[in-house]
């Protein structure tokens, strides 16, 4: 039986296609540190545990289409201490930031159509745009300028008549650059003159180490028909597994298109909803604990990767990702060696290869992405793993 | 801003389009008898709030893509239970049978293939179809026969060289009825002899009423390759909110891609699952006391369907829906006008339009899908509810 195309042309994910060499690896007593993930050791917040340990329903029924009214409600008032101003009918829940992604593009995107996207670039939206027929066209960031936007016309080049949209992912995983207020209007300007969407994906919101307060696609005037975003609580409050996400757009057509198909899908989890709403009321001084932490990492992460002979990674401002270079032939062979054939007292590192995050041929090979969400102690042996593992790996470069 | 042509060509969900003015009775304080939507009264087991209710998490992490291996192998139980051997991993969990169907379409269907479904069926398999550029090409079935299966003959002219999958739903939404054994082997003939996938879902597998052991499409020999299964904990378990369900197959190649589509999507909903996984251990007198109950409303509905002058409907042999013909100009307006003109002692019914399980044009119009999912003694207030709309309707046609 022939499957579809697009089943064929769906990419395997960077991410997870080394896991049986990690799982064999553990099954021989190997301790494998792993920064190949985006999956918090952080706990969530006790009061949304709670939530859901208090459940009081005695019929797990379907919710509305959209999500509950007053987790939309919640949302309001949390996008409202970010100056993001929305109403409740502006947001509609989704099952995490990944359906969100798949219906903005389904919504905006007809098979054939052209979506630009700065690379390297989260691997997932690959799949999704394939869901979708959509081609990805990526515009160039290099790691020697910290992966900043390009140019307004090295991002008009990639235009053509079939472009629908430009995704940006603000903080940007894989690479942790945060978008500057300057470069969001260079990109509402793009949008506006090629009637563009734009899409914004801003799961890592809270983690911006800038010091400036975070400017969303949300905050700019003139383009509420163009700007989509997509949102999760994953992330923010470590609850990645309840699958509680969101697209909120001002564009009511769009958001009357988007509603028809999640009617399709009845509606997103139930009992996520509960943990979602009760974290949104978390005491500040968890996100800040969560936010010094990270920071903290970052900056134990970025300094041992640059004090390892032939490593570079760029300073990230945001996220919890960097993507660093190594003196290697072919990141995905070294990882893999990694897992398959090294080992320092009993442990290996776990890195995904970055290769998985472009799309352009041969783009990245060298570099690896590694995500902070481990503790500095953890994190002190991973690197150390990395350092002598660079020391023997048989295809090193220099 | 232009949005795509699928997104314009989402149906609205017949079960949902009215909800605005059934709202708005509500707000008025009219009582709406609501037997539109297939959302059980029935209480949730008691195990499986409890499960919840007793999380012992700190962090709430992804799940496998593919759901957690202790949930396969409970579900391997499950269908062991009905004679179907499956093994763990020929069951990927889903974001309910919804996501199970989007995923069938999108790996096994090209844009512009075709999918042959017998009609009336469930509207929202048709947002799929437009999702994965999948053109619905129905095969009719009638009232009069009760909507069972039509001949070889009738289902092979619908065949054309796009022809990529049949689709049934078994027992079936909306008409309730149950495929027979030699009409399931039928089926296999007809996809075998063409090289189709069969899609079957199956998520009311335990609510068959004929006496008969339940025929699935996975006890049929010769065609692992063909057989796509769909399947959710739902409607079994009183717990549609959860969105847990499972595609089953043989099919390697096939569960291979679907994973990849999964694994960019991430997870299935986690707190979910712990409910689902814990549900499948319910004892036994908990679906027993379902089934009873739900064969007690059916006989209830269905005499108290046909005492009424014009109505007819035939008796339904599984799930909880029947598709009753109504002595009205147009089931639509009729429905509609119940909602917002009609009451009876302060209260009025809903029921979905069946035009909106058709794509036929102008099939099924004098139709209703009746979802007997309220007890006895509510369905007998709704039934003088339509008893005394049929009365009063301006657009009465016998």
């Amino acid at each position: 039986m022939e499957l579809s195309q697009r089943a064929i042309a769906f990419p395997s994910s960077p991410i997870r296609k080394l896991a049986p060499y990690a799982d064999e690896a553990k099954r021989n007593g190997v301790h494998v540190y792993q920064l190949n993930i985006g999956q918090p050791d952080i706990k969530t917040p006790q009061c949304a545990i709670d939530a859901v340990r208090n459940l009081d329903r005695t019929v797990l029924e379907y919710s509305p289409s959209d999500g509950f009214l007053s987790l939309r409600r919640k949302l309001v008032g949390y996008y409202g201490r970010f100056g993001i101003k929305l109403s409740e009918d502006e947001i509609i829940v989704t099952t995490g930031g990944s359906e969100a992604v798949l219906l903005a593009f389904l919504t905006c995107i007809n098979p054939g159509d052209e979506l630009i996207v700065p690379e390297p670039f989260y691997a997932n939206y690959r799949s999704f745009a394939i869901a979708a027929g959509a081609e990805v066209k990526p515009v160039p960031t290099s790691i020697e300028d910290g992966f900043r936007l390009p140019s307004v016309e090295a991002i008009e080049e990639q235009i053509t008549p079939r472009s629908r949209a430009i995704l940006i992912c603000n903080p940007n995983n894989p690479t942790g650059y945060v978008y500057t207020k300057e470069e969001m209007l260079r990109l509402r300007d793009i949008v506006r003159r090629h009637n563009l969407f734009l899409f914004c994906d801003e799961v890592y919101r809270e983690f911006t180490y800038t010091g400036e307060p975070y400017f969303s696609s949300l905050h700019m005037e003139g383009v509420d028909e163009n700007v989509v975003v997509i949102d999760s609580v994953s992330k923010r409050y470590s609850e990645c597994g309840i699958r509680i996400g969101c697209i909120c757009s001002r564009n009511r057509e769009l958001l009357a298109a988007v509603m028809k198909f999640c009617q399709a899908r009845l509606s997103p989890p139930l009992l996520g909803q509960i943990v979602a709403e009760a974290s949104i009321d978390v005491p500040a001084s968890y996100l800040e604990g969560v936010y010094d932490e990270y920071i903290d990492r970052r900056n134990f992460l970025i300094q041992g990767l640059n004090s390892i002979p032939g490593v570079y990674s760029p300073m990230p401002m945001g996220a919890f990702y960097t993507v660093a270079a190594l003196p290697v032939d072919d990141s995905e062979k070294f990882c893999l060696w990694c897992l398959k054939e090294f080992r320092h007292n009993g442990a290996t590192v776990m890195m995904a290869p970055a290769s998985g995050f472009y799309t352009t041929p041969g783009a990245g090979r060298n570099q690896v992405r590694i995500a902070y969400v481990l503790n500095k102690e953890d994190m002190a042996k991973a690197l150390d793993c990395l350092r002598h593992a660079l020391e023997q790996y048989p295809g090193r470069t220099v």
